[in-house]
């Protein structure tokens, strides 16, 4: 299993009206399931010197998410391009998937405002995680 | 112009460390601009009667979106299906657009747990607001 | 009447389960609402040139606060001392105050890191929207 | 010691532009550190059961809080009225305390919309969670 792995406990303020976790928190779940991604690029998490910017995300809501039970992210690497990459991203809870994402990351300076390629070795890394199933 | 409008002041909690509105803002603020639509099948918006569910959305960050100046949020029905619909929402802000998303919605019974056809009034009234560019 | 005012519509995703919007909203539109006691010390809100910071809010929830229904901020000045300011904000919907908190600021130099006195004209620009009952 | 204790990580979209933790997302937190009280009254989280309404709360900030550091809450009872009590709870970050609340909850029946006297199994329960120093 090469997917980086996020434990969460869903909080009661990121529940909806309609009793379950609302479907607008699962992509702040998934920003925090990127954290070792973003240390790959950024080993210290330094604002400072943040490199990443998110290009979009496909998100699938597949059922749903509940307050009271523990829920793990799992984040894998789908894609690797010059100045880009993709990853994919899933909820679980309970043994199911309850959502889905693929999100396009793009390697960014953020003075020059434009993408740069990856480096090789951001590449080797990223491509140790790659999706496998 | 048959798009639905909403204007937003985008908040200080809603920036990030980059100084620009963080990405998972942006889907909140698409459920907000959904409000219409919602009136369209759930005229009070009774929260007891609720009858749609979001099945997913793509999302594409196209430029930062700031902090001090007001966002205008426009959505447009993209497709109609029989029990499902997609919505394009578009966030301008200063005349330039910074994001745009498409998201699917079913037309749902949360006691039954299974999707429901729209009626053909709600067809009627979704397609008055279809996607004219 | 010299109460700042900001209205608000609700969203989704700040009910919660309990069908209401959930507490730790309120602190964000509170602060939604103090937008224009930002710019009497930063007119063109320049996120380069912040000087103000929250040392802590006493909050008070009175009613719940419903999805569904306009929601009306007031902000005035309780209090003007040396480096340090009060604002009481109130939180109306449907003609009934739902929560109301006391938040102090403080005139604050991030550089320093810390606070500075506040300037006269500030001083009297603020006592203008000074508390009245 | 007898607080309850949340180890959290904080996200990236908790941060805003200033480059710390927005003062508005440690009331959640806060929530999030409860969670252990919610179970001394509602062992299974049972969102239609619920018998807890917050009253308000009192937060002070005492220093910023980072992103890339690990924050642990703390959670302790520091009275027990007949009907209501208060917490207080504190955000710790590398050994420093960064915040504080005293939280008022109510044990509230929200079918007939009023308050109901703590059982004294319960306030023996948060008796053994009370503030030390």
């Amino acid at each position: 299993m090469t997917a980086f792995t996020l434990e969460l406990t869903p909080r009661f303020n990121e529940t909806d009206a309609l009793g379950h976790i609302n479907n607008t928190v699962i992509p702040g779940w998934f920003e925090a399931g990127r954290t070792p991604v973003f240390e790959i690029f950024n080993p210290l998490l330094d604002l400072q010197r943040w490199n990443l910017i998110v290009a979009g995300y496909n998100i699938a809501f597949k059922a749903p998410t509940y307050y009271g039970s523990v829920v793990t992210i799992t984040t894998e690497v789908a894609r690797i391009g010059s100045a880009s990459f993709d990853l994919r991203q899933r909820c679980w809870q309970q043994g199911k998937m309850t959502a889905q994402a693929v999100t396009t990351m793009v390697h960014y300076n953020y003075d020059a405002e434009c993408s740069e390629p990856i480096p090789e070795p951001i590449k080797a890394a990223l491509a140790a995680h790659m999706v496998t199933n």
